[in-house]
């Protein structure tokens, strides 16, 4: 494997490699993994990031630690790190509560084995939602050419192609696509790691300042906005990404489809709506800062929010690997989730 | 005159000094400027910015040219070349158009006098603008406690205490006052010039980064949303800083008031809506570095529009020297331009 091939994330049988996102696309630096405090740095520091590939790293995370230490006890500290990791994705929570109760229910003997086994279920399982949800987003915007999105949302934060820039690359086999990348201060996803995934997969796409995606939308530049998602509530209320929400504010107010991407395990079916949805606010350093270089007065004081929510009347159809609920009513996303 | 007094533009009767605000805010530089090549430059340049800040600078451009070169034709160049410096903003256009019409009028010997007396009266103008504006927006927000403003709208950017931050210093005269400031990317006229502005004036604030406000005014963390102006149409459409436009969408969605702040010099009553206003675009690389650090791939095509356009229907009031527009129709601008 050359560092211009590194996955995103790779498993051994053993060991979690993953390519430093915090680098990108200034240098491809891949780190190794070895249990549920290391996975859960990684995660906290955004080396490895997007919902869904946070889950499936935190998985293997748990199962690490569930080989290296068999027991009950440490199997529950490692789940408690690791969720303790971020708050507002869904996938997490539900991935590594699937790893504990597999590697409970095998007993010590067989707990390393069942782990393992189980982190490596939902990986395949997130590329194989991640391929299908591209089929259904593709269809639903079929004829769109100009594609608006926010974030990173492709291999680097999910599994196969990716959630929103999978739909958006499966888009892209059917018919020549053009994305508006919105750089998504301040950590900015969208210029560090979109544009690095678009330029190798040759997709032609424009950079631009997050304010300035509402009047371009507004222009008639964009004939869709599709993002991914951190955590979607019974009510299709959507946590992502902050930003997302002016995006959906002016989609609607253009006339525009709004379309959000992800697989079912960001569905958090116990919260009735966004408003219930823990936000991240995350170092007032990253506001001050970008690519290390101080933008501001040094001790300014900074919120920095790291998602925000749509409500779910603002969305026009929320896709996943087992179908599209348009508009993601109640009844909808419920539909879904008993398909 | 120390630096750390250094004021944003100061005029001795021959020559133009403005505090350089590319630098700001790690360093107080101040540059003279001679004539109407250099002043356009730094207004090209940014170096001196804020519509109402422009018209004042390109007046006193415009009369130092008259006074070195006291001819019609040099009179006629030196104001087609400030015209054509920035393409949105309206203050610059009608601010030269004034200089050169008094100094055409007055004839060749007494052209240099008559110019540097109407941007000398230009500027007093507008420092009594500001003074007004602020009491009449500070008379509209009263109560108000919490406010969000977007990009530089002090004393760096118009006459006196400036248009919208001239408002919420006003409104902090009256009791205690907590800005969120967006920081504006690319080029961060929030983040260095309002933060410094607001630190001198010992107003309580916090920085985000653009894609935070929304999120935030859909919390409940702001009462009201103030903003300047780059040019306002005849129907009240409002050209500014790109980002204004989703702060509106925003605010109408929050149910808080969006109030746009500027002198009647903002307005251009010959342009029916804000579908006629240019709109600049700016050099990619702007977009791709921050403080003159590269933030994506080198060459990864931009779009950098300068200004978006708010629609009327979405301001609650326009606030200038001579009252406020509330909400700014057709008919509510013609009054405030015939007061």
């Amino acid at each position: 494997m050359t560092e211009r091939d590194a996955a995103p994330l790779a498993w051994d049988g053993a060991r979690l490699r993953i390519l430093d996102q915090t680098r990108l696309p200034f240098e491809e630096r891949v780190i190794e993994l070895r249990g549920a405090a290391d996975t859960a740095d990684a995660i906290r520091s955004l080396s490895v990031r997007g919902a869904p590939l946070i889950g499936v790293a935190a998985a293997y995370g748990l199962a690490m630690e569930a080989t290296a230490a068999p027991s009950a006890g440490a199997l529950e500290d490692g789940w408690q790190v690791l969720r303790d990791s971020r708050p507002t994705g869904a996938n997490l929570g539900w991935a590594v509560d699937r790893v504990r109760d597999v590697a409970l229910a095998a007993g010590p003997d067989a707990m390393a084995a069942a782990a393992r086994g189980e982190a490596e279920a939902i990986h395949a399982e997130e590329d194989e939602a991640s391929a299908r949800m591209a089929e259904h987003g593709a269809e639903l915007l079929a004829g769109v050419r100009r594609v608006l999105t926010h974030c990173n949302t492709g291999a680097l934060a999910a599994g196969g192609r990716g959630t929103a820039l999978g739909v958006i690359l499966a888009l892209a086999d059917r018919g020549a696509v053009r994305v508006l990348v919105d750089e998504t201060r301040p950590l900015l996803q969208g210029g560090r790691l979109t544009v690095w995934e678009l330029r190798r997969a040759g997709v032609e796409h424009e950079l631009l300042a997050d304010g300035a995606a509402a009047g371009l939308i507004s222009r008639g530049e964009a004939d869709a906005v599709v993002v991914g998602c951190d955590r979607v509530a019974a009510n299709g209320d959507v946590a992502n990404k902050v930003g997302t929400y002016a995006l959906a504010l002016a989609a609607r107010a253009a006339g525009i489809p709004f379309v959000v991407a992800g697989p079912t395990s960001s569905i958090d079916a116990e919260l009735d709506s966004g408003a219930g949805i823990p936000i991240e606010e995350r170092d007032p350093d990253e506001v001050r800062r970008a690519g290390g270089t101080l933008l501001t007065l040094e001790g300014t004081p900074c919120r920095n929010p790291a998602f925000d929510v749509t409500p779910a009347e603002l969305i026009t159809a929320f896709v996943c690997e087992r179908g599209v609920a348009q508009p993601p009513s109640t009844s909808a996303i419920a539909a879904l989730l008993n398909r």
